[in-house]
C-alpha cells in the first residue's frame, strides 16, 4: 500500500502521517520526488488504515500494490535510488564500470588488472576469491586471501572493489573486505544468503537467476529490502536457452523492463552474458543504449592462462581501454554521465 | 580413473592392490558387481600410478574417466546403489512411494496424512517444515515444530520421512529428525549446503535444478558424494520450458539418462513435475514406465485450504490410494517390486 | 458455442435443430455420447441465436467456447474421435504402432522393414519420400518415386502407410499413395499447407512445433478441421530446450493434456523426441503409460547406413519386435488393445 | 572450398581460374575485397580440384569451408553484403529504417501512414497484405489487394516496400508489388518457399524462426542464396523464452554474431521482439549500438484500434518521428550513416 501526499505538505505533517502509520504496527518508506512524495507501507493487511489514510489532511491518495514485492516497486518508491559509496554514485544518471579478473591469482595480477582498470577510467574492481563451480574438482578460489589482496589493490588504485559471496557464513568477512557483495546467479534463490545480506547495509549487486523470470529477480531483491538493506542493484547477466553459439542470451531487454517496475540500478554483464570476448565490446555498447546504470566486464592481462578457464570471455586490457573512451561518447547520448582519463589505447597493450 | 579385476580375484590380492592406490595418495571405492570388481581412484592425477596398476596381477584393465564427475559416475561404480534405511530399500529393483503434503500444517494434519500414506502402501511420508518461497511475505513453513510433528506421524505409522533442508546451518536439525534430507530445486547448486550435506551420511533426495542439465545435476550429486555421503538421489521434477500450461515441463527422460550415466537411485515428482493433480496420477505411471525407482506424490486431506497454496497439485486420499494400487500391477512389468494393502479405494474418501 | 441435448431427444427433433442452426448461416457438428448430444456451432457470432437456441424444447443447454479453437475442442466434441483407415481404428481404445524407417531408399529396403513391421504386430509403415533438411545441401528424399515403393510394400505386406507432405502442391500426390499424410514439426504453422490439407478426407498426423504451444498445435489442428476434413490426430515429438543430451525433451505430459482439452488421437514419437536408439523403448512404454494412442518409432534393418544420418535413432528390427510384445502387456493396463504376433524375438536378427 | 587470390592478380588470370572451375562441373562465386578475392566454390566434392588450384598461378590459398552452409558464409564471401534497391542500399554502413503498421488496412491508413514514415526519415515502408495468424478465425489480411495500396502508397511518398509472402504460390504476385519479401519466423523453414525465393532476384527479410539456432537462419538462408538470389537480409525478431513479460526475447546478440559469420546485412525488429510499445524506442537504440543494418518497427496512427490486435506494440507517429532523430545521433557512433529530415517532433501529434 502507498500513500501519496503533494510536495506542499510540510515536514511536521508528513512526520505526523509516518508515526501513524508506525503506530498502526505497519513500517513507512518516504520516497520524496519531484511532483510528489510517496509513503510505501508494509505490514500486516489493516483494511480500516487505508481508509483513515485517506482521510487525513495532506493525503491525496492511498493505493493497494498488487505486486508480490514492495519495496522494489517503483509504484512504492517512484524515484531512482542511488547508491553512493565512498564519493561513487551507482544508479539513476551515472553510468559505472566495474572491470577485472573472474578470478583473483595473486597480489600482482590484481595489481597490476586494478592500474589498468583505473587508468582506463573504470570506478570498480571486480575479481572472486570464492568461486561458485559446476563440479567439486574444479578451482574453487583462494578464498579469504583473495580478499585481501583485492582490498589492497582497491586501495592502492582508488577503485571501489565487487566480489562474490557464496554462503550466509562468508557475509561477513566479505563484507569486511569489499565494497559491494555479488550474489551469484546460481544463488539468486539462497534464501538464506539473500536474508543474511538483508541485515547488513553493504551495496548487494544481485545477479538474475539464468532462469529466473524478472518477477522472481524483483522478489529476491525484496528478500534483500526487506530485511532492511536499501542498497541493491540488479544484474542481468544472460539467461539460459536453446541457443548454444553463445555461452547465455544476454537479455537486454530486461534493462528497461526492470528499469520501470523497479526503481533500482541495472547493471549488464556482457562477459557471462556472452561468454565470447570478440563479442563483449558490442554487447557492451548495446546495454549501455539500453539504459544500463553500469557494467560488469571481465578483463585479463593473460586470458589464456586464467586460472578458471573463463578468460575466453576476458578483454584485453587496451579493448578495455578503447571500449570506455567509446562509452564515453556514447553515453551523454542516454543521458548517462561517464568520463575516461583519455589515455592513449596504445599504452594498454 | 578405474581399475577392474576379474572376479577370481582372490580378497587378500584386492586388499594389496586398494592399500597400493591408498599408499599412492589416492583414494579407492570397490564396487563388487557380478562379473567384475571395479575400484574407483579419486585423487591427484599421477601419470605412473596407471602405468603401475596396469602391471599389477589380477588388474584386467585400467581406464581414464573423462567425465567431470567421477563418484556419481557407472563408469565407476558399475552397479546399482542401493539405500537401506530402517528396512526400506531404495534403488535397484524396489520402488518407493513417498507421499504427503507439501507443508506440514498441524499435528493433526500431519498425523492423518501419514495413516493415509500408510493405509495405502507408500513407505515414506514427505513434508516441508522449512519453505523456499520465491517472495518474503509468503508463507514460509513452521520450521523446527514441523519436524517433530512429521517425525512422530512418521513413527506412530511405521513411515520413514522425509523434508527439504534450505541451508547449511539447518543440515544438523533436519538430520536429527528426518531420514531423508531434500535439497530443493533453487539449492542444487547451493555448493556450501551440497559440501555441509557431504559430512553425514543421512540419505539425500537432490533435486534437478528447474534449467540444470543432466550434467549440471551429476556434478552437483558429485559434490556430497565426493564429501563422502554415499547416500544420494537424484529427482526429475520438471524443467522450465516455453510452455506455461504445466507448471513445468516433466523431462521422463531424464530417468533412463540418469540411470545409464549413473548407479544412483532416481525418483520422480509428478507433483511439481505438471503443477495439476489431474495430471498427476498418469504421469506418476509413466515416471514408472520410463523406470523410475520411487515416486514422491503430494498428497493431502483438504488441499483447497493448504497453507502453500500448492493444493491445486495434491492428489486426495482417494487418488493416491488408487494411483497406488495401478502401480502394484504396472510395477512387475518394468521389473520393479511394490505391493500395497489392497485396502478398497473408497475408504480413503 | 454449443448446444447440448438429452439423449431423449428424437432424431426429428435434432434434425429440427440443425436446420435452424444452418438457417441462420451457420454451421452445425452434432457429436453424440453416451449420456447427451453436443452439437457444435461455427460461425458469425449471433447475439440472438444462442436465445433463440435456449429457448427450443430438447435443448438442455447453450454454451459459449472460449478458447480460439471450437472444432479441436473437447467441449465442441466430448466424444473421443476414432479415425478408422481400411479397418484399422485409430483413437479412443487402440493402440497403434507406426514403424519405419527414417527415408525411403530402395524397393528392397522398404519392403524388408515393412515385412519385419509386419511380423512384429506394426498396424502402418512410416518412411519419408520428402524430407525437411535443416540445409540445401543435405539428402532430399528420392521423391514420388518412394512414393510408389512405400506403397508396394504396404500394399504386400498388409499395413498402412504414412508419409510426410511438405508443401501444398505435393498433397495430391502424396493422398494418391499414402494412407496418412504427416504434417512436419517445422510446418506445423504453414498455414497454407494446413487449408489445403483441410480440402481432402484423407487423414493427417499433425507433429507439434518444436517450439509449439499445446494452444498453438490446436490452433493448427483447427485448421484442418475447419476446412473440412475431421481425421486429424496429434503427434508430440519432442520440444526444444536447454537441454542437449537428447535431441529434443519429449514432453509426455503433453499425451494427457491434449486429450483432456481435445477429442483427437494423441500419437508420440520417441525417435525424434530422444534421438538416441538407447532410450527410444523405454521411453515408447513410458508414452503408453502416459495414454498415448499410438506411436510412430523408426526402426531400420541397417541404421548405421540410413541415408539421412538419423540411423542413430532407429531401432534395429528386433529391438522393435521385443517393444511390441512388451506393449502387448502394458496395453491393457492402461485400458488399451494391442496385439502382436508373438514371434520369437530372436527371429528378427 | 574457397580459393584465395591476391589483388594484383590480372582480370584475365581471374577469368581463367573461374572458367578452370566451371569446366570441372561446380560453380564459382568472386568476392572482391580491400586486400584479396575470395573466390567461392560450389559442387560436388573433387578431391583433385583441390590439388589443381593450389598449383596454379595467382591461387594463394585453397581452403574447405567445414559449416553446413556455405554462400552465406563469411568465408566463402569476406565483403558485406550491400543490397541496392532504387537508390536505397541496405547493408554496409547504412542505417536503414522500415516503419508501418502491422497489417494494411485500407487505401487511406496505408497512404497517411507511408506519409509519416516518410517524414521522418523512414525509408522503406511495411505492412502486411497476408498475416500469418495462429487460429484459422482470426483476420487473415486483405490480401492482393492490400498489396496494390501499398504500392500505390509507397510510389507516391518515395518509400519502398516490403511485405511477408507465406506461401510459394504467392511469391509472384507479392513480388509484382512489393520491394521485398518477408519471410515470417513460422516460415523460416518452409522449405519450398525458400526454394521458390532462390528462383527470383527481387530481395528478401528472412525471419529468425522464433526458436532457430543462429546456424539454422545461415542454412534457410543457403536455401534461397543457392536458388540463384543473393540478395537476402536477415531478421531478429526475438526468440521463445521462459520469459512471458516479454511477447518475445529479443536476441540483440545475433546481430555481431550473424555478422561475423556472414556477410548478408542483419536488420532487428525491436516490435515483434518485445510486443510492448514502451520499449520499442529503446530497443531500437539498442539494436542500432549492437550494428544492425536497419530496424523493422510497427507504426500505426490509431494503434488500438488495428486490426490484428497487435497494435499494442506500434509506436504513435511521434514516437517514430522521436526515435529516428534520436537515431540520427547515434548512427555515426557506431559507423553508421543515417539521416532524417528534422521535421518537429510536435507535428506528428
Amino acid at each position: 500500500m502507498i500513500a501519496i501526499t503533494s510536495n506542499a505538505i510540510s515536514n511536521e505533517r508528513l512526520t505526523e502521517i509516518v508515526q501513524y502509520i508506525e503506530k498502526s504496527g505497519n513500517q513507512a518508506h518516504v520516497s520524496k520526488g519531484m511532483d510528489r512524495t510517496v509513503i510505501g507501507i508494509i505490514g500486516q493487511a489493516n483494511p480500516t488504515l487505508a481508509e483513515h489514510l485517506r482521510q487525513m489532511s495532506g493525503v491525496e491518495n492511498v493505493i493497494k500494490i498488487s505486486k508480490s514485492y514492495k519495496l522494489a516497486s517503483r509504484d512504492f518508491h517512484p524515484e531512482d535510488t542511488v547508491i553512493e559509496i565512498k564519493g561513487v554514485q551507482i544508479g539513476g544518471e551515472n553510468l559505472v564500470i566495474m572491470g577485472g579478473p573472474c578470478a583473483v591469482e595473486s597480489p600482482e595480477q590484481i595489481d597490476e588488472i586494478a592500474r589498468l582498470v583505473k587508468a582506463a577510467g573504470g570506478q570498480v574492481l571486480r575479481g572472486g576469491a570464492f568461486k561458485p563451480r559446476t563440479g567439486p574438482y574444479s578451482f574453487q578460489g583462494v578464498g579469504v586471501e583473495g580478499l585481501v589482496m583485492m582490498k589492497e589493490a582497491g586501495d592502492k588504485h582508488g577503485l571501489l572493489t565487487i566480489t562474490e559471496v557464496m554462503a550466509p557464513e562468508y557475509v561477513d568477512v566479505c563484507a569486511e573486505y569489499a565494497d559491494i557483495l555479488q550474489v551469484g546467479t546460481r544463488n539468486m534463490q539462497n534464501f538464506d544468503l539473500l536474508r543474511k545480506l538483508g541485515t547488513i547495509q553493504t551495496p548487494v549487486l544481485l545477479k538474475r537467476g539464468f532462469s529466473a523470470t524478472y518477477d522472481e529477480l524483483l522478489n529476491a531483491a525484496e528478500y534483500i529490502l526487506a530485511g532492511g538493506n536499501p542498497n541493491v542493484m540488479l544484474c542481468e547477466r544472460g539467461i539460459r536457452t536453446f541457443e548454444t553459439y553463445t555461452r547465455n542470451t544476454l537479455d537486454l531487454t530486461a534493462i528497461p523492463v526492470l528499469q520501470g517496475l523497479s526503481h533500482l540500478p541495472v547493471i549488464s554483464d556482457p562477459s557471462h552474458g556472452t561468454g565470447r570476448r570478440e563479442l563483449v565490446a558490442t554487447m557492451s555498447k548495446a546495454s549501455v543504449a539500453a539504459g544500463a546504470n553500469g557494467l560488469i566486464v571481465e578483463m585479463h592481462t593473460d586470458p589464456d592462462n586464467s586460472m578458471t578457464g573463463d578468460g575466453v570471455q576476458s578483454l584485453f586490457p587496451h579493448q578495455f581501454a578503447e571500449l570506455l573512451q567509446d562509452l564515453e561518447k556514447l553515453a551523454p547520448l542516454m543521458g548517462k554521465k561517464f568520463e575516461t582519463a583519455k589515455a592513449p589505447v596504445a599504452s594498454f597493450r
